[in-house]
């Protein structure tokens, strides 16, 4: 416990200096442990387990392009994502860690409790134990306030998902090194500084509106059903037919095969470098299960944008949802942000493929940011890789009338959904925890 | 509208007689419109749409066996099941549709308002255009009761879905011949007859419970969860935690291939002709969209039996759920009755592999039955499949500790899941149809 966050920043500060990591770039064909398939030349770990990169061709009615092919990460393991919640004076606090990943531009972020994957808690690596796993696997002493299998990142993984679980205990619970005790206040402040709290920490934070419907019901919406835009039967309809209405078909091909993507100087890399790359890191840390690896990671092109364009509606403050559809999409789309896109990708493109309501969105942004912060993806699979969040107040002046893949919801409309898994996608769900610091706007959603 | 039942079935009497069905039973190799794809043999129709037949390897770690090959209907178009509801002398009435499928055992059964492929309505088969679709297509009049993209059997089908549909008019509807209004209650009463409410119609009368919340909230569970054994919350848990714990893949591979599979005297049958045979049948009737055709079905080996194993705790009654996975699952398993199963593919099996609780709700059925009846299955892919439908009521000595797979949930914590789609089963929806005829379970549920 900090009893403000100036001992916080110490602590960090702290944790800091105590642990000692290198990450250096090493081309894909010189990694320990990993190999180019023959004949395929996809990216696999000797043990066939961890994850694998691989080619993928898609066809969808419902994107710019009608079908393209790119690299994709595959790992169908389900691995965890938990959060252990207790109540201390009276409030409750989250065990969070102090956690290097070779991805993060800063190599510490606070991550979850725990964040494993099957691989890692199975013990595949041969390291150490994962910390506190046995509150988040039966038989689990606490009780779980949330505990969905949520979606990652749709453009860069095919379909794998994460269990994220909030656990409440009431016991002694022995604070290890690298790990300390946040109260939801001081962790809605660190969600406004930069590159801070994890994106696993964020998917999870998602959750916590349930931490205070202790008989599992779900949050207001149910009781002030008419103080949204629409109903939540009617929101649930548009989604059956968003979904029935779209296409999304896709099929594994080897790396080796797809025509805009070329290994060169140890990478792969897009014939018109946009998009990502996918390269080879060596990682040498001291805190970790095990002290060196090398491993593939995903690294866009640039820094992206993700966010939210809202305005409140009969007093009720709502985000304007989009219908996504995504290379990995687990189910033809997903309820994401307003706007997700990495510039970069668009800087080339004709003014009507640039993204719906991007200009919008920026323009709000200099007056009217509610949430408006640069926070990283990932750490253990993509490298460096940064999106500004934003959550902006278009202002009542902003037209109601969307397109039929867009739709106004209520925060508590979009938590309500989330806890069903895969209906909302990680950026939306980090953008609702970084929106859930805004005390208007949680306040009157 | 009927004054009473004996007017139906006059009406129905008359329908019967107003056409005339002739369905025949046809080599595979002989059915016009169809075809082996040379190589593969596939059954494919010369369209390319409706459905086609293939092979599927399928593994799971939960099942009887690790792993097995089968053939599988694939239908990747997700279909519209409708039915229209309008308030008539102040009782919620519902059009249902006197129609034929060629494997029903007594041709005629009713059906839903609407029930039609996305080959039927967009008119792959150049036939006449579907009767009542402009309700359930957007922009339709109407408020949408319900809408929820359903599986269907996981046995037979590769991850099919439908779109099942309850909208509620207000303005004037013309009755069309074959179709006739029918209240709730009589819709109960005659789901008590065996073959007469067809399962399109059975999935969706299950989100029934829906038109009676205005407001689009869940139904009565939200108001009085202390009085489940379960919160809702530890219900989604067990699911996160059972479709973690468990691996469902598989891939589609040619028919020609299956090794315990061949195809003889026209049709494909397993080499002990046990579980399911793939015939053909050439079908002539006078009041359909095309009126004469041929199609492949599926013709299971024998009568199977589906069942909710029930009790009363605490004042509520209890159905027991099933997390089950079979080969088509849409996401490695779903909430199915206590029991489904065909007997006949048990017989030869040692004891052990005999379904858990199958002896237990036969038992029960003696003396204890709250739904004991025959119902068929969707007669437009399946020929003469007939399933006895039963909800037993165990007794408060039956054991309230049961298996990792099953969990006790109330009827409405059931109803909850089922608007959210591929969370409750074709078999357990149809049960929950039924139960809902039932008044003590429905009033204490």
């Amino acid at each position: 416990m900090f009893r403000d966050l100036s001992d916080f920043h110490a602590w960090w500060a702290e944790r800091t200096r105590a642990n000692d990591y290198r990450v250096t770039r090493t081309p894909l064909e010189s990694m320990p442990g990993w190999a180019l398939e023959p004949g395929t030349e996809n990216i696999v770990h000797d043990s066939g387990r961890f994850f694998s990169v691989c080619g993928l061709e898609i066809r969808t009615d419902h994107r710019e392009v009608a079908s393209w092919s790119q690299p994709i990460i595959v790992q169908p393991e389900i691995g965890i994502l938990g959060i252990l919640v207790k109540m201390i004076d009276g409030r409750p606090h989250c065990l969070l860690q102090a956690k290097m990943e070779p991805g993060n531009v800063n190599l510490l972020q606070l991550s979850p409790t725990v964040q494993a994957t099957r691989s890692n808690y199975t013990r595949v690596h041969r390291g150490s134990a994962v910390p506190y796993l046995d509150h988040f696997v039966a038989p689990r002493g606490g009780r779980v306030v949330f505990d969905a299998l949520q979606s990652e990142q749709g453009s860069w993984f095919l379909g794998k998902r994460n269990r994220n679980m909030i656990v409440e205990v009431t016991g002694e619970v022995p604070v290890r090194d690298d790990y300390c005790w946040l109260d939801l206040e001081q962790i809605a402040v660190l969600l406004k500084e930069p590159n801070l709290v994890n994106m696993d920490t964020r998917t999870v934070l998602s959750g916590m509106p349930f931490l205070l419907s202790p008989d599992g019901r779900a949050p207001r919406h149910e009781e002030s059903p008419g103080r949204a835009f629409h109903t939540h039967g009617e929101l649930l309809s548009w989604l059956s037919e968003m979904k029935s209405r779209y296409v999304l078909t896709r099929r594994t091909v080897p790396l080796a095969q797809l025509a805009q993507w070329k290994r060169t100087g140890g990478e792969i890399v897009h014939e018109e470098s946009r998009y990502f790359s996918i390269v080879g890191v060596d990682v040498r840390a001291t805190n970790r299960e095990v002290a060196q690896w090398s491993q593939p990671m995903l690294k866009p092109a640039g820094r992206g944008l993700i966010g939210f364009l809202g305005r409140t509606i009969d007093g009720v403050f709502h985000v304007l949802v989009r219908a996504k559809t995504e290379a990995g999409t687990h189910d033809v789309l997903e309820l994401a942000p307003t706007v997700s896109c990495n510039a970069a990708n668009y800087a080339c493109l004709s003014p009507e493929l640039r993204p719906r309501y991007l200009d919008d969105l920026e323009r709000a942004a200099a007056t009217r940011a509610l949430v408006d912060v640069v926070h990283s993806e990932e750490g253990g699979r993509f490298l460096h890789a940064e999106n500004r969040y934003l959550v902006v107040d278009a202002g009542e002046d902003f037209g109601l009338d969307v397109p039929d893949d867009f739709r106004w919801m209520t925060v508590d409309q979009l938590t309500a959904l989330l806890r069903y898994g895969n209906h909302v996608d990680v950026a939306a769900r980090c953008l609702l925890s970084c929106l859930a610091a805004v005390p208007t706007a949680v306040a009157v959603g």
